[in-house]
This record gives C-alpha cells, sequence and structure tokens, in this order.
C-alpha cells in the first residue's frame, strides 16, 4: 500500500477537523519513511518496545494514539535521538490519530463502550453516558487494570465514560444532568475530586485508551503491539 | 489572640516570600472575621464539613493547606455562597498557608519525610530525599491511603517525597541524579509515568499533604479536623 | 418570587447580550440567598447605607446597576468583608444589570430623555440626542446635581445625553454627526474637553444613571434608596 | 540659544527618567524646528490658540506639559496636520516635559504647594501632603476655577494635593496613611469618590498643572500663554 | 480637482480592503495638504528628492507606492522634520497605495507581467506565473537593474513574477505547483534561497515595482517622478 | 575524542551565553550520534550535500553556523525526514555555533576582518569597523561571490563589516558615529538601502559567514566541506 492512500483512508476514519487545536500540527504522518509497504503495525504509544517490536515485524506503517513528538523539537539528542534512529534507518512510518479518534464515530469512546457493555448511550460533548449492568471488580477485570474508586458507588446504573484524562468539572456537571451516577476515566486531581458532584471511577490513561486501538488493529487485520504499564495497588 | 499578632506569627513560619507567583494573592488572610479570638482549628481544605466542624466549635481562626477562593470571583453564588455565607456569619477567619508552607522548613515535605522516618534526607528543589526502610504496605498504612505503584519497587532504599502534586519530569529527573530509587507523590500523569527514569508510587494528595498541618495544629495545640476523601480500590 | 423568575423577567427587560465584554461575569445574580423572596428593592450602587436600609426593610433581592465586586476576589477582607457578611447572612440575593440596562430599550438612557422631557430624538450607538428646551439650571434641578459646564452653552437646541461615563471623543463626533449643539455625560477628561467639537454639560455618574433605577422601581413596585454622594461646588 | 544646550537644561531641570513608562518616546523634543532661537514660550497644551500666539511672538521654542503626537501617527491630516504646518512652517521647536516634571523637584506639585501656601509638607509617591490654612473658595480663587467638593470637608487642615487626575486610590489610602484630612486633584470617577476614605476636592486638571508651567517661565523669562479651559458650574 | 473625488476614483482603483492587515492606517490620505488641486504627481517612494521636484512642479497631490509614515511617530524630528515640513508647507497632499495596489487587477504585477510581454498568465495568492521569452539580460534592461541569478536559469519557461520582497518559501511552492521554472522577485534571503525548489532571479524592489506607478501616472496623465537607487555590481 | 570533551572546548570557544536569545535551544549538540568519534568535518550549512559528504568522510562529529531545525518540529517528513534518516543512521552528531560564534572573539567577524587585511579595527555592536586598502573588485575576489553596490563607493577608507545579515539601521547609524565610510553585509532591504547614511556594499550572506568557519577548520585541523550556492549577476 503507498502512503498516501493510506493517509486518505486513516482521515476518513479519523477526520483531522475533529481534533482539538492543541493537536494541530501533531496528527496523521508524524514521521515520513518508505513511501511503499505491505505490513501495519498498531499500539498506543510508540514507546522503545513497541517501535523494536514493529521493525523486528517487518512493519512500514505503525498507527499510534500518542505521537512521539509533543514538545516541539529544535534538536534530536538523548532518547529521542535512539527512537527517532530506530524508525528512522527502519524507513518506517508513523500515523498519529488523537483527539481526532477520541471523537470519531467508532473512536476511542465507542470502543470503550462496547468493552464495557453500555446500553442505551447517550452522547456527552466528550464520552458517553450509558446502562452498565458491571460490578467494579468486572469492570477492572474488563479493563486490565486496578481501580481507584472516590466515593460511594454502591448504586450505579447510569456510567458515564471518557477516555484518557477525562476528569473535568464540566463535564462530569454535564454528565450528572444527563443523568449519570458515576464516572469513570483517568487523572483524577485533588481539587476535582473534592467537589465532583458525582462518585468517580479512577483506571489507567492506558487500559481506556487502548481498546480503541485494539479494536481498530482487529478491523483492520493490523497487529496490536501491546505496552502496558506496569501497576500494581498496596494494599 | 489579635489577627495581626496571629499573622506575624503565621508569617514566620511559613514566609509568603517562599510561595509560587501562581499563589499571589491567595495566601494569608483569606477571609477576615473577628479581630480577636481563642480557638483555632487547621485542615487541609476548607470543605463543607470542616467549616462547619470549626464553626461548632467556636474557632475563630481556621488555618488551612487550600484556599476557599482559588479562582478569582466576580459572583458569589452556589456552593460558593454557602460557604461564605456560613463562614462570614460566625466572623470566623480563615488563613491559608499553601507552598510558602510545601518550602517552609518544618512544613509539608518535613513532616512526610518524618512520618515515613526517611533519615539522611537532603534537600530537592520542591521535596526531599531520603533512606526508607518500609515496605510500601508500610507506606500505606502510614499515609492511611491506598497506593498505586509504577514499575519495579523491589529495591527502593532512597525515596524521593514530594507533598502534593509533584510528578514533574524535571522534579524526577532531579531526585534520579541526586540518588533517588524511587519517587512518592501524587496525581500521576500517563505520559509522565511512560518516561520516567524511576519507578514511581502514588499515594493521594490529601495523604501527603495532610500531615504537615497535623503536626502544626500538634505543635501548637489546635484541633485538627480531618476530612480525608473516600477512597478504596478495585481489585 | 422565586429567584429563577425573577431573573427571566430580569434578563427579558436587559438582555445579558446588551452588555459590552467587560461586564462578562459581572451581571445577573452576583450574590445568592434566599431562593425565595417576597420584598424587592433597587439602588444604584450597593453601598453599606444602602444593603442596611434594604436589610432593614426585608428585602429578599436588591437590584443594582453596580456590581459590588467589580475587582475579581481571591480574599474577602476589609469593607469587602462587611458588606459581604451583611449580604449573606441576610441571605439577600443581589441582582446587577449594568452596561445591558445602559443600552435596554426604557434602559437608563431612555430614563434620562425622559427627566430631560427630551423630543424628536434619535439613538447614537449608545446615549441619544433630542431637542431641549431646558436651561442648565432647569437640568440641574431635575437631576439633582451641579453641573460644570465646558464651552459655550448659549445656544443649545439638540442635546446628546449618555448616562455613565460617557464624555467619549468617538461619540461626541457621533452625536455632532447626527445635529447635536451639546453633550450632556460624566467624568470628563481634560484632553477630551480640549478637543471636543461640541460644548459639554458635566453632571455626576450618579444623577445621570439614578433615573433609570428609579424609573424602574416605580414601574414594578419597589422600593428604590437613594445614596447620593454628597456634593457641592465653590463657589 | 540652541536646541543641543538648551535640552541639557531642561533635562537637568525636569530629568527623562523621571518620567513614567507611558511617557517613552513622549517628552523631550517632539518637534524639531530651527537649530537656534532666542524667543522662548510656555504653556500646558500646545492647542491651536497657543501655537499661533507662539508664532505671533516669534518663538523659536515652545515649552508645553502635553504632548500634541500622544497617539502614534501614521497619518498626518485635520486638525494635527494644521497644527503640524503651522508649528514645522513656523520652525519652531516645541519641547514636552510631563510626567518627568510631576515628579521633578520644583516641578507640578511643589508649584501647586507653593501657591496653595502648605506648610510642614511631606512627600507621597506622586504629590504631597501639607498643612493648609486656606477656605476652599480661597483656594478656588487661587486656582482660578470652580471646585467640586466631594464628601465633607468642615475640618481639613492636612491637605493632599496631586496635580493632573490624580485620584488614584492607591494614592488616596497613601495621603490618609501620612495624616491627609481631604485630596485635592482632577478628574473624580464615581467609582473612586464612593469608596474614597478621605473628602475630595475636584479642580480642573489645568489649574492644577499650568501653575507649574507659569512657574517655571517666570523664573526662566520666557513668555506664559495662558490659555485656560472655558469653564462654569450651575447654579 | 478636489481630495474627496479623488480619493473616491484612487478607491476604486486600489480597494483598501485588498491591503494587508499591516498596512492598517498606513494608505490612503497619508498626509492632508489643500483641499483642492490640479497637478498630481506619481513615484514609488516619497523621497526628499521626489518630494522637492512635486513641489517645484506645483503638485497639489503626490501618489506613492511607500507611505513616508512607516513607523508610528510621536515625534517628529531629523529627517522625518525636513520631509514633513516642505510637504506641509507646500499644502501638498500624499495619497499611498501600498499592497492594496500590489493585489488590484491592473496594478503593481500586472504591469511587471506587460513590461516582461509574459503570456498565457495565470495568478498566483500574490504575483503571477506566465510564459517569459526573453533572456536574462533583457529582462535586466527592461527593468532597468542588474541581476543576480541563484541557481540554473538555462531553460525557463514559465516565470513567476512578484513585485517587491516576494521570496516566500510558501508563495515559490505556489509557483512551483503552478508549473513555474523561475521565479523573479527581490530581497532573497539566504535560507531561501538553500531551500528554494525553483532558480530565482533577485531583482531590485525599486524595478519591479515602479513600472505599476509609471503606468498608473502614464494612464491618468500625471508627472512621473523617478528617483532610482543608485546601483552596481562587481565584477 | 568523545562529544563531552568536544563539547566543552567548544563553549570555551563560543560561549552560548553569546549568542541572542532567539537562539535558545537551537546552538550545541542539535543531532546526538555516537558517543565517540575520531573525525570532524565543518561546513556553513548541513545541506544534504555536506551531510553526504560528511558521511562519505566518515566524520562523527559535523560542525555548522545554522541549525538544520530552526523552526521547532513536531512532524519528521519531505527533505527534513530525507536529512535526519542520513544523520541518525551514520551516528553523525551535529554541533551548531550561530550568534554565540558571531559575537565571538576569533569568530565570525574576526575572521571576515583578517580576509579583508582590516587594520586599526574597532568593534561594533556586532561585526566591527576597520581600514580596507582593497577595491571593490578585491573584495569581490576574495569573498568568492559578486557583489551589489548601493551608493557612491568612490572613496571609501574605513569600512563596516558584519557577517550575515547585518543590515540594520541602528547598526549603520554606529558604524557611521564610529567612522565608517562605507558597510558591508548581506541581504539588503529596499527601505534600509532608501534611508542609509552610508553606502553599502551587499555581498552574500554565505560569503560573509564562511570564512569563519573556513578558518576554524583550518585551525582545528578538520576538514571544512565547501557548498556555496550557485550565483551569478546579469548583465
Amino acid at each position: 500500500m503507498d502512503v498516501r492512500t493510506f493517509a486518505c483512508d486513516m482521515e476518513r476514519l479519523a477526520p483531522p477537523d475533529l481534533a482539538e487545536d492543541f493537536d494541530a500540527g501533531k496528527i496523521g504522518l508524524i514521521v515520513e519513511g518508505a513511501p511503499e509497504f505491505t505490513t501495519v503495525c498498531c499500539a498506543l504509544d510508540p514507546t522503545p518496545a513497541v517501535v523494536n517490536e514493529a521493525i523486528r515485524l517487518n512493519a512500514g506503517m505503525l498507527v499510534v494514539h500518542h505521537t512521539p513528538l509533543w514538545t516541539p523539537l529544535t534538536a534530536v539528542t538523548g532518547s529521542t535521538a535512539t527512537l527517532m534512529r530506530s524508525i528512522l534507518s527502519a524507513r518506517m512510518n508513523v500515523w498519529v490519530m488523537h483527539t481526532n479518534f477520541d471523537y470519531a464515530e467508532e473512536g476511542v469512546n465507542d470502543a470503550l463502550a462496547e468493552l464495557l457493555s453500555l446500553t442505551d448511550t447517550i452522547p456527552l460533548s466528550l464520552g458517553l453516558v450509558g446502562t452498565c449492568m458491571l460490578a467494579p471488580s468486572e469492570i477492572s477485570r474488563r479493563l486490565g487494570c486496578p481501580l481507584r474508586c472516590w466515593g460511594d458507588l454502591s448504586s450505579v446504573k447510569r456510567l458515564a465514560v471518557v477516555g484518557g484524562s477525562g476528569f473535568d468539572p464540566g463535564l462530569i456537571a454535564e454528565a450528572k444532568a444527563l443523568g449519570a451516577d458515576a464516572f469513570l476515566s483517568a487523572e483524577m486531581k485533588h481539587s476535582v475530586a473534592r467537589s465532583s458532584p458525582l462518585p468517580c471511577i479512577e483506571a489507567t490513561h492506558y487500559a481506556l485508551e487502548a481498546p480503541g486501538m485494539v479494536r481498530l488493529a482487529a478491523r483492520r487485520g493490523w497487529h496490536y503491539i501491546d505496552d502496558k504499564p506496569l501497576l500494581s495497588t498496596v494494599p
């Protein structure tokens, strides 16, 4: 497949116009490799382990959610030099779909809702609210990560889910107004927890966003490379 | 005691000059009540529960770490109106010591080091590094909160501790350069965890900062009002 | 009456969309008291005298032109603490209509035109121009304040009137282009007077804006609380 | 005299370093005429009347307090074209001393204190406080302008005086802290009058600043050209 | 002719709306002279030589491409004082048409295309591309200036031309995409030349923009005053 | 040699503190390759030709004046991807010394002065002024580029020289004040030429800055890779 055709396909799937302003210049073709390729790999983050595995698999294209070049660069040194040397030497392309894939139909949040078997879903400005029949332990099992539960979660029927770092006071208020009993996202802050009108379930950023990439890979016949952060709880 | 004398005492303890720029106008006497008082209460946050308990205890002064008026106000409505009505009607003063107390000798980070029995401590630009003989389960017990452990914590001798939201890449790099084997703070972000050169222990913001206020209250003979966030982990 | 119903009524009268950008967050319900009330008072400014009188009259709602919280607050101390304690303890609501009422039909400028018996009025971008048959001494009497007259006012037929601080060079030029012979407003600056193409009559801010609030109170059956600044001229 | 020598003399009198930042580029030699001249005129503002009279008197230099070019120009049209044509065609120089003369020893505020026979003066950050034995009517007579008196002026001993537009809340608070009973300046605003801790006497900008220029002209043997704004009070 | 009628005519020719934002306040009537005039002169720049010659010819209006007041003025001294004195004393008007004339039909770039006998032209976002049959030596002769040629110009058929300082990477890329073989403009920078995908011909700013003013003058029967910079090449 | 030792040496030669603010993050080690190397090459710009030649020569370090990463990058595509792939794959380091080398003793401007045999030199804020006995044709020959001469250069004794893009009005004025008769630099703009108080000699950016790099390479025993822009004049 050639890069241009692939790009058109990806932009239909996750239109660049859907992205937040802060993603300007940080989505789409972020590293340009060979113009033709046969193998596509997919991952959440382009970590060294992911990149090395993709190269081992002869991937000509690596599709990721988080860009390897978030902070604008005027020097290529240290771990960035190592990573860029691996990618460029292998002539592997890197394609990024970030907030445009969060907002896309069949994107990050839809995959999350499917994984948690949500029904009767209604959209939020980001994420969605649906009926959830799962106990927290089952949510933890399906997501593959431990949870931190803020507040009293004894009677949750309608659950708001937002992939990534979604504990925003405005978004929580919107979810409550639309009937949510609890709010699932990642990266809780003390001040937000203190004033939250809903109990909150905190998973990891990885656990909430990976399902979208896993499902995309499965549907396209790509190889998904898992690289979950090592995380445990005490006690 | 009169407010003016109390203010001088507090400013010796946690000099306003130590505060970060973003605390300008947000520390010191934040709500002015009666000019004379006898009872002082202390807490981490001026939540409704804390304020009501302080009033019940006839406190004329409430000393807190987090201001009740973070976002500059042009209207006093909703929960802010309720809170301000309680405080003002009771003529209770509210005194805030925030980043000036984080940086102060005998402040938030020193109390945390004591609670965790750190030895041979050396200072960071914020927080400190010390030898820690405690297992994570004991750290959790002393802090009174569950922990999330990022990475491999099997051989930690020197532990960096930073009260509050301290998982900053620059600070972690500094800790590593000074010999830390692990980094304890709160409010981890995915991108920071991904690139952290040290394994990290994530407690709660409350658990890390409350000890400084508890110790202050004990030393001064004030009443500390505990209001820990309700938090549990699954599984 | 409940606050929500009252708010709808007030927003019909002085739509928030009419307000200048600098009024963002500074109009509407500025202090929230009891959700139900029976007595409404009205004034130009929420001075301590006005607030105390409103409380004495058991007002549940005080409607004013100038907000008590112009500068965004991160601390409530001094005279602000005293004022807010009075208002909040009494559970009195405060509603502000500022530039939205200046621009509103039947608002500040229309009331001023009526008080001065202007005829054949045409609108300015703020304020209006009309035929005025009154001598300056009669204008002074009706406004209830002494006047300062800049330039030669011997042959004024068409008078521009702008409530508040309206001596803006662009507005004066617009008034002249629309046929005004003189310009009535408050808070003249030397540089504006120097280059003004029209003679100007300077009243007080209070005298020009109070009539709008007085008329509003009269029409609604509210009690208007007068608190005119003490002002005299020498000689 | 040549312009360069004159400039040195003026910069000793009113050092440019004393000026406020907003005067950058707006003081000193503002219009350059002939390099040599014999006659100097002086005025507060370079109005058309002042400029024409200075030209009639064959002035080669006109010293003023307010610049003719406050707003930066990218076009010379209308009244500015007329004024600049007069000045440039006559090869008259224009020298401006503004806030540097306000702050200078023997400058605007010192001249004002002398005119009002103030004794035991102490400096403010701008202006000064002194003992004043004059009744308001005598102050009005000496200044040559009507006064507006805000608040109760029955027992004033120590008077703060600030030439120009000096009714600043911070300056008034400073004056009160230094013992002032009243505050004399120009261009009062409603919000400042409302919250002023001192009664205020409002003269005109011209009346307060002209004495400094008049005295300067007298000491140097220059001709002062008076051009007082036409102002009267009603009633 | 009166200035108002002339202005309408000029604004039809080069509508102000076409100008770049940085020309705000810097085009149209920039110096106002006598309201009626008979003689019009035209030039590229209002240099002292141009202004003096226009005055010698009794011009009441001088039409130029570059404003004499680019940097906003708060003082009129040095060469600006001399120039403004000449213009204002002579009561000569100055009219500026800058980027609005670059973009106008029959403007700077159209005149340039005509001078170089370009055919089959297509527009760029600024300037145009056309078939050019002239050797560089003939281009130099027609423009009346020496050329610097960057890169290999041996086989140019389609030439992009942009009056003024037009060596912009985006514009060059656009020209190449539209089939240009070379790019003619002025004021080349090293970094642009280094990465240019087209060979470039560098003339002078004057040589490229003067033809538009010359042609305008010829069509209107005005006198064009030439004032070419003195330029030679070595070797 | 190891990179760290080399960096210390280079920072002594051209201290980073000398650089302009706009060079922040754009000087020093800009691409990190192998930590040890034996061969150093040097050039003005890291063009593709330069980079390929350096790799052919097995250079482990390439020292250049202009960074390959001027615009901060969030994507590595097109010619940047090609260049970075070459550099990174070869594990070649790239070291940049820009304005810090312009200002350094024995830097760009000193080398230029030596090449032109200037005597009795005095420093400018950037560049210098010296006595020049060379005719323009000899200057052209030594610099290896054609010159454009603006104005009358018939009697130049004292010549100001500024490497790079140095035709700044303030710098030209400074040179004139220090006795210069002419000013040599690159990248002249029309507006600067128009108002220049000195005749100007315009060389190329490359010709003026390369001598500093050539001399540095010669002194250190590095290989200088020449890549002069292709430039000719007509006629």
